[in-house]
């Protein structure tokens, strides 16, 4: 029975996180799980899957809840979040924050010995050379989430010792998948918000119309797997079937596909290096968790070069991380406080990229090893950018 | 140094073998060569690589180069064969010989306790029950040769003790793909020699057109990773880019790519678990022995679901496999002599089928676990056929 906590269990990840640990009630049990505001689904997970430390974000909302399960102890706020990442029994901690709130938790888990799950890409991106330094001294096991890392993984299971020739990071390309730099110019707020394939948050569906979000996976996958930026190559594939590639010095690709379902990924995560049965048996009717992949009535998979001018975001992602240091910090919070602005409609679509790259240009870098700096040089960045609005 | 014997050097699989020995004069050593009639090329390989045992097919040509080789020893015909199996220092002895040839001298390795780096489908399609079982004893090392099979068994690294769902064994489809019954009835000779990718000996471009080359990698598969056959789904894959691929329980697909070529899967059988450097380094020019894959002037990847009533001997394969014991030997001594018939020109295309599906029925099935007994049926089967077509 592995023994696990959830930082952010009510959001997307956190849910389905819950629904791997639910299909495999003898494999699981849940030590901890975190609240943002969504109370009334946190009390149904509580009631569900018992853990004994609930942490929510706001103090109110704790005590309410505290009343109400007289067996859970219940805490709150930054400190809460920090407990339940490194002082519950788990084995491994499952990282669904969203944006920097993931940084300290993950890096408090790490340094308590968990392994960690991690779906929060900020985490990677603003404090990859903290992360990795602390999880080489620690030794624990950094289990990656998203759908691209997960494949990327998994391809290099069973070859310890083989370089990594290159990296094939798969993208869907978005909305704006083959448009040029000047069709780019044109896009309307109504456009970017509606994504072809999935339905997602504002911010993200944003990122992945920019393609800032492949952007952040390459710079999340150029810490994970010790692999410089530019052997990270994205393939624009829109069936979005394979979830990325690994290429091998003797010419070999190993890829893993499979229908979109976030819950693959996860249960690898929870259970690696063992699969966890998903689907419905061979020959067997009915669904199980997962639909199996049938290539025959998807019929062919298309791959494609980015057009880095066009996806201006993405090329500036690139460059922040060949950079180094704190540029890609830069990125990050810029791009957020950019997107935050064009989703108030504050700016055009094409200026999210501009204004990305007038922070880079006008960042002095820094080594940023510490939390502090870190989030010094982030609120420096969102206050530039805030600046530069008025 | 790994020592080697490679049975059929002078062949296309041998001398693809002896290219990655010289690639990698560092790695592997030659400790013995054997060849059919290609005695010029054979010269030049003891030249080269210099071999402590060397197998001619004849006791002439044996003799003619022992006078020229004083240092090197020589033997001749079956018997010659067994020892450079089994006899030698080798540590990984290659199968590389064509057809039922290969059996007796694979069985002899694997039980002197050599790995296996076999190319010869013939010998687990007639010898699976024998050939598996001695694997079992002895412990030795099964390494697969043939592209799909080295791609099933690249997928299936680091997933010790997943069960696999489903193995996607891929096929370029030869030159009828899309071909209704009706159509395959109208097929001439020429048409048929015509394979659409490859230039490969007249038997094996048949057996693509017919797809039963196809049927006996199934068969091969079902052997080597014991899986029921109705588990191992062709797909019909044109560009041929996609080796093969394993499902697992939990959904994942884990897929083997990369630009044709031999020496990549016969490099990872040598080799294995390690990969050896086969392409030009990253961002290197020159082109390495193995020409990097590129997705994207490739641009899609095509999957189709095979016709099996066009393709009559796939389909007679899976019910060959199924219907187990001596069936399989049936099947690929009969499409032998069928597709020997249709080569000169005495038997129409169509008819492989058919004779075959003949032979498949009017069989008396038997136990064949040993190599008499399978000899035995061989010949009766062929016998069958061959009073057939007077």
């Amino acid at each position: 029975m592995k023994k696990i906590a959830i930082l952010g269990s009510t959001g997307s990840i956190g849910r389905q996180s819950l629904d791997v640990v639910r299909s495999h009630p003898d494999l699981f049990s849940v030590s901890a799980l975190t609240c943002g505001n969504n109370t009334q689904l946190f009390r149904e997970q509580l009631n569900e899957f018992k853990p004994a430390l609930a942490v929510c974000k706001n103090k109110e909302d704790a005590e309410r809840l505290a009343a109400e399960f007289p067996g859970v102890r219940f805490l709150h706020g930054p400190e809460g979040l920090a407990e339940a990442a490194a002082g519950s029994d788990a084995k491994t901690v499952v990282n669904a924050l969203l944006g920097m709130m993931g940084l300290r938790p993950t890096y408090e888990a790490i340094r308590a010995g968990k392994d960690i799950a991690f779906a929060n890409k900020e985490t990677l991106v603003a404090g990859g050379a903290l992360i990795m330094k602390a999880v080489r001294k620690s030794g624990v096991k950094m289990l990656p989430v998203d759908s691209e890392h997960s494949a990327i993984f998994q391809c290099l299971q069973g070859n310890e010792g083989n370089p990594v020739r290159r990296i094939l990071l798969t993208a869907s390309g978005g909305p704006f998948r083959g448009f040029t730099a000047e069709q780019m110019r044109q896009v309307t707020r109504q456009q970017a918000l509606k994504h072809p394939r999935w339905t997602m948050g504002a911010k993200i569906t944003i990122d992945s119309a920019t393609m800032m979000n492949k952007g952040l996976e390459v710079i999340e996958a150029s810490w994970l797997f010790g692999l410089p930026p530019e052997r990270i190559e994205v393939h624009v594939h829109p069936e979005s079937i394979v979830h990325s590639a690994v290429e091998f010095e003797d010419g070999s690709v190993m890829a893993q596909m499979g229908n979109p379902d976030m819950r693959v990924p996860i249960a690898y995560a929870l259970s690696w290096p063992k699969r966890l049965e998903l689907t419905a048996p061979y020959g067997v009717e009915g669904d199980g968790l997962i639909r199996p992949l049938d290539l025959f009535s998807l019929g062919a998979l298309h791959f494609e070069k980015p057009d880095l001018n066009a996806f201006h975001c993405l090329r500036l992602a690139y460059e922040a991380m060949e950079r180094g240091r704190s540029y890609p910090i830069v990125l990050n919070a810029a791009n957020e406080e950019a997107v935050a602005a064009f989703l108030e409609d504050r700016i055009a679509f094409w200026q999210i990229g501009a204004l990305v790259e007038e922070a880079l240009n006008a960042h002095k870098p820094a080594d940023a090893e510490d939390i502090e700096t870190i989030e010094t040089i982030e609120k420096q960045t969102r206050d530039l950018i805030k600046g530069k609005l008025h």
